[in-house]
């Protein structure tokens, strides 16, 4: 089959690669219907060491069961599925916890031996845990808001709840990429009347204002810091979602957050340390977030999805096939495309 | 009357100063019965750079009123009342909040021309707002215990309440000062079974036990993160209360955190930046804790105090009076006393 493969900084190739096939009894084999770029694929596509071994690549799919292992039940050839970008058994004391990204026998997509999502198929451990059955065909109109399921929904709910947010709470939502988008989606969903997306692409931060933002800025640094302060009385907002994962958005974060709020961050931090010094201490701000457990939220979000309450899938404006991926990449890194749906 | 003054790092002097009196409507002065010498104290002793123009210091004190300003009401003459470390009105949204140390006409003591505790007596400001009246003489063998309810205490309650201790929650308590002890006795007081205590003076952790630590490591940095673990099937625990304010602290407190755990920090950073990086990212713990509300908490804990229920005055191991403060100071530096109750 064909998969994508990534050598280094700027280097994705599609290539044959051996069809997946079942290894272990907890094993399934799924086909993929839809896969796509996620903007934690730019950091290694803008920084990896070339390397003549490349790794395999991608980690939000959704597809079609074609074979499952003599362990797996509840799943079988035909049925439509979402995997999170994380695999995990879903039984673990951390799994029950509902921290899935921490599961005694789970893993990232991609490594030690584990296939990419962006690919033709996937050979899914742990398959009973990790794959949620999607009531819908294989052509449904709603396969995009689906996909968002896998990962860059639930990682801007994972920011949102983290960050407590509710009704009472205002929200500053930093970065208007895809997840930014969808932590303001997130946020109107769980009841935020007043939320101040930052973030300079004005046809993102339409979006945003789309799904439900009340308030855009677009200044950065100590500048967007005076902006949210002066739009809040001067006194920043309860809560705060860092969705872009550099020191700069970190810092912006604690500027606007109010004291005593919280800042939840689910960017993949791009730095060793943080200035969580005297001044976050003082002000009694709290740091949550990190990789979010997608599993843990799917079966919740699911049905405003299905219901067409919500459309996390508009975050998708560019649809290639598997051979175009190699220019999916640069058209996101350009930010010429916001999010990219792969259609093997 | 007599206070004391801090001209620089080791120099700090008893010294005839002015008689406090009303300046605000609400202002009261309160003579003082007990005062004490905080772990906080210990970091300008150490480091202050020299300056003829001394600074008042002492932010714990219990006393009696003497004189209340026209504004004030629920307190007279002769009442026996804690102040917390911070002055704060009680009435604003972030007092209302339980967010004391940023109230909006707060402040703190020894500073911009307010006095400090280690004296004689106190002009004290919001006093309406920011004195507890203690339903005790001044004669009171309580008077310890009550006069940590300023600062010491409420400071280890507040860690462990942001940590979200609960009787299902491990702990680990970093650091076995005054602060750190009394950690431990508020995650006991709030139901923890499991109480790690990290400290290397054997009388002092003795006494952690005495509050309910179940175990104790001495060992420090990596050898201490494996022991912790070593002890907690290799997770770390649920939560873990910072009382030190080092770099060093912190990094270890990051590593004893189990997965999705909370770090809770109480003591001054010491640093201006911290290890929040990917680690800590890709476990989901959370920073929390900060400059601990006391007026928040004292009439929530002040029961407990009457009752006996808990004795945190067992922090006090050395009693002075007000001319033997300078002495006091090196005594807590070079660790002979864990924590120095002043009877002026």
């Amino acid at each position: 089959m064909r998969a994508t493969v990534i050598y280094g900084a700027g280097d994705v190739r599609v290539e044959n690669v051996p069809d997946p096939a079942l290894k272990e009894p907890t094993d399934a084999v799924v086909r993929v219907l839809r896969s796509c770029i996620c903007g934690s694929d730019l950091w290694p596509y803008k920084s990896k060491p070339a390397s003549d071994a490349g790794e395999r690549i991608g980690h939000e799919f959704l597809g079609v069961v074609e074979e499952v292992g003599s362990e797996v039940s509840g799943l079988k050839s035909g049925d439509v599925v979402v995997a999170p970008f994380v695999w995990a058994d879903n039984t673990c004391d951390f799994c029950s916890e509902g921290l899935h990204t921490s599961c005694r026998h789970g893993g990232f997509w991609g490594q030690e031996g584990v296939d990419g999502a962006q690919g033709e198929a996937v050979r899914v451990p742990q398959a009973q845990g990790t794959l949620v059955k999607l009531p819908v065909g294989e052509d449904s109109e709603l396969l995009p808001s689906l996909l968002t399921l896998a990962d860059v929904f639930p990682t801007g709910h994972h920011c949102a709840v983290t960050a407590g947010v509710n009704p009472r709470t205002t929200v500053t939502v930093i970065g208007d990429g895809a997840v930014g988008l969808s932590a303001v989606l997130a946020a109107r969903r769980l009841g935020a009347e007043r939320i101040v997306l930052m973030g300079r692409h004005t046809e993102r931060t339409e979006l945003g204002r789309e799904f439900g933002a009340t308030d855009v800025v677009a200044e950065r640094g100590e500048e967007g810091i005076a902006k949210v302060r002066d739009l809040t009385g001067g006194d920043g907002t309860h809560t705060v979602l860092e969705c872009v994962g550099t020191k700069q958005a970190l810092e912006m974060a604690l500027g606007v957050a109010r004291d005593g709020g919280v800042v939840s961050r689910v960017g993949v931090p791009q730095y060793e340390e943080g200035p969580v010094g005297p001044d976050m201490f003082l002000r009694n701000i709290t740091l949550t977030g990190g990789v979010a457990p997608a599993r843990a939220y799917i079966e919740e979000l699911l049905p405003d999805v299905l219901d067409g309450k919500i459309e996390p899938g508009r975050v998708f404006d560019r649809t290639i096939s598997l051979d175009e991926v190699p220019d999916g990449y640069r058209a996101m890194a350009d930010r010429e495309a916001l999010k990219v749906l792969i259609k093997p």
